[in-house]
């Protein structure tokens, strides 16, 4: 604590002004703030969002998943090698709040997206470390704010597969792809139903080689099992990241259908439902950390599991005693 | 609303004294009020709760789960028929949230457990229907007391096989039991892992005639299967409800192990533990529902949704202004 973070010897004025003129280093300090648990960096990360807030919500924001070893960081290299040369600027963020105490992330090796990391026009931002999903994923919320003011009209959005990160991940992006293996025979083995239905496109990776077969084949298989598991039409696409083989038809794919969603306007709808229960989670989130943290109440729980103990008083009465104690204050 | 419940009609002190001497009217009329949503109903039910809570906990609280098919009902009027003629008075209870809207519950036909219906020292009460599967736990929960007061020394829970009902079971029993089919070939498909972590044994139930062979290789296979994914030593018994076979052998098992819970003291230490997580679970979700349900949060809610649509303001921005509103009622 005694080394002030680099970001403060920055007035939040200029970087939120950098971050307007689409300077990166100055994002990375802003992302920085949002980051921090500071009381004088989350004042001013939230200065900054309230003043660019006008200059956010123009970027397609695509969340990317699948277990380890599927290619995400391979796919998203070529993705975003292939949406640069389209025109694209764009950013990399990563929820991965399963490694609290690891340095960095996944993401934060930049050999793993050798090429993306050198192009001025790609922003690559490991997952914060440290902290709840929950926070990882205000975080991550914030930073995508801080990339589209910054002026980056594709963010891609990582999850490592993980259960609940991709229900996180999906709750904020605007089209959600799940990526798979070829030749997994027993087809969804493995895979959470809950996150295939999520899902907006599975795509089958790794379709090269010896592999062209068995990724059709996966396909297929994949195919006929999602009409046992899911009431949503969800299409398969086949690709190679390896190769960039499918990688055109894939962007055109998703691009096709959100343009469909904004001329139906469900793409509007699905941004204010997402941060509509963005708000009411995090209201109630709070309330139940200012229901933990008080003193008062940590107290009386003590003092109450010691009556419980001794028989003295039923849960449904100590319960009713904290909620009056809570009340007061 | 015309008719008041036939149990408003007795005092509360006549209940109460009536549950105390074991009559099963007065019980049936005090589960009624544990039931009720009415303000009096749960206030009398709060204050009989206090008043015999010296009586309650003397009781074996057994959790009984499976798919349907399985033979719960089978079971359960064997085992109950079995611990009646060992002497004991037998409660069951169940947990249904999952039909809010129908009459009954599965165990309200009494045909289902015919002879067991008819003993003087059972006493068979169907799910509480309608409210939340936390609203039933509670009401299970106290009815359990109540079995207690008057007498019952071994209460049966019975759940359907929806997921989150076991858990809830789970929380509020001394031993928790999975009733599983012979010739599940594929051994634990279509069980939840989690489920079967939550079990403390394993019945394939149905071996018998035919299917014994079947059952033994069942459970060979639950055994091999069980190495996989659970980290708990379960044990894995065979029994057949519809002859009696091996249930005997069961309760003694059951039996044991309490006994030798209760001589390593984590009997009442799971016991404390079950009781204080409900009492934190309650108070917090008392504390969302003040929230959700006050007036003003509502309306401001309706407000910032709007200025959400319009951009004018942050979820964030909008959530820290909901924590202010909460905290001033």
């Amino acid at each position: 604590m005694t080394n002030l973070p680099s970001s403060l010897k920055i007035s939040p004025t200029e970087i939120q002004n950098g971050i307007l003129r689409g300077d990166r280093r100055m994002l990375a300090k802003g992302i920085t703030l949002v980051e921090s648990r500071r009381k004088v960096d989350v004042d001013s990360a939230q200065k900054i969002l309230e003043n660019v807030m006008s200059n956010t919500g123009n970027s397609i924001r695509l969340g990317i998943s699948g277990i380890p070893g599927v290619g995400k960081s391979t796919f998203i290299e070529t993705i975003g090698l292939k949406l640069i040369e389209d025109g694209h600027k764009v950013a990399v963020l990563a929820v991965d709040p399963s490694s609290p105490h690891s340095g960095g992330s996944i993401l934060g090796d930049k050999t793993r997206m050798p090429e993306l990391s050198k192009r001025v026009d790609a922003f690559i931002r490991p997952s914060a470390t440290g902290g709840t999903l929950g926070g990882v994923a205000r975080q991550t919320r914030e930073s995508m704010m801080l990339c589209e003011a910054a002026g980056y009209d594709v963010i891609l959005v990582e999850t490592v597969g993980v259960g609940q990160s991709e229900v996180e991940v999906s709750s904020m992006v605007d089209f959600f792809v799940l990526l798979m293996l070829p030749g997994a025979g027993d087809s969804l083995q493995g895979i959470k139903k809950g996150i295939i239905e999520m899902a907006d496109m599975l795509i089958v990776n790794k379709a090269d080689g010896d592999n062209h077969q068995l990724a059709k084949r996966a396909k297929n298989e994949y195919e006929q099992a999602l009409r046992l598991v899911s009431n949503k039409k969800s299409q398969i696409k086949l690709c190679s990241a390896l190769t960039g083989d499918g990688i055109s038809e894939i962007w055109k794919d998703v691009n096709m259908r959100l343009e469909n969603n904004k001329a139906i306007g469900s793409f509007k709808n699905k941004r204010i439902n997402q941060q509509y229960n963005w708000m009411i989670k995090m209201t109630e989130d709070s309330i139940l950390q200012s229901f933990r943290e008080n003193s008062q109440i940590k107290e009386s729980i003590v003092a109450y599991k010691s009556q419980l103990e001794k028989g003295q008083i039923t849960p449904v009465m100590a319960s009713h005693k904290l909620l009056e104690i809570f009340r007061k204050y």
